[in-house]
């Protein structure tokens, strides 16, 4: 199939909010997604962004069956080891279950770890859920280690109110 | 004791690079540590810098052993989460041994949370190897969720060659 991965842009962030519902549907957390297309937008798009994203398009001849061709996306930033750099961070990557099978997936994550490479990074991280086991081997196909299991790397979170109770307690300047 | 927590700069960046091997000696992993003070230096305090830093510091009278006014560390930096918007990642936490005991950890890690909701964060994210009992309590006492537990998140990783080979299939644009 003719597909074009390309840079996200302020256009597609309809598009990208719809599968980014799709994607935590799939993952049995729909009702952890408080973001709109308005906040992709803004904290996307704006001054300082604190993402980039690449989508994957299909020709309208090929559009899905509710008439979609931005089929797939991936959400990805860089961040930082203090043992080897820049890192690069997946945080999303999906493609919409109808266009699955036609190496879009594998596309878009060979597109982040180039540009990853051209950042000077030696690692691309990525949390997934261990019930998930199609994307654990896709991964593992490709060359991921489950750090989880090799060395023991648990992932930890504060998370609203107990964000702003340790907040509160900031010693003063 | 009388500690100051203020941001890092550029100047600090060898006492940094010391703490940083010495907790990686503490997490028996001191042979991944291939980060020099002159990397920390260009990309902290750069252009578009991938990491900021906060130092705790004592008064001369007060200092270490061998010398070291500087005798903790948090690096962290602002990431993205497709369901909540911003959060701010938690790199390295760190205290020097002969200084723990004194609230300088929760004030390195109350002031980074401060940090977080200032910039409209939800999260504060981390990740913590399974034996670091004392860190796993530390953190959780104050408030966090061990999400691997809880929701099954496993951190996977392509590292040096298993990215660059991802990187060479990249599309073509």
């Amino acid at each position: 199939m003719d597909v074009r991965i390309r840079a996200g842009t302020k256009e597609d962030c309809k598009e990208m909010q719809r599968m980014i519902m799709e994607l935590a549907v799939f993952e049995k957390m729909p009702d952890q997604v408080k973001i709109s297309h308005e906040d992709l937008e803004r904290d996307g798009f704006g001054q300082n962004p604190f993402f980039e994203c690449l989508v994957a398009e299909v020709p309208e001849e090929h559009k899905s069956k509710e008439g979609h061709t931005i089929v797939g996306y991936s959400l990805y930033f860089y961040t930082y080891s203090t043992w080897e750099g820049p890192v690069i961070h997946v945080e999303d990557l999906y493609v919409m279950q109808e266009f699955r099978g036609n190496g879009i997936g594998k596309g878009l994550l060979s597109k982040v770890a180039e540009l990853g490479q051209k950042k000077r990074c030696q690692r691309l991280n990525m949390t997934v859920l261990d019930w998930n086991k199609s994307s654990l081997e896709f991964y593992a196909a490709k060359g991921a280690v489950d750090l989880t299991e090799t060395e023991g790397w648990h992932f930890l979170r504060f998370h609203g109110q107990s964000l702003a109770n340790l907040a509160n307690q900031a010693p003063k300047d």
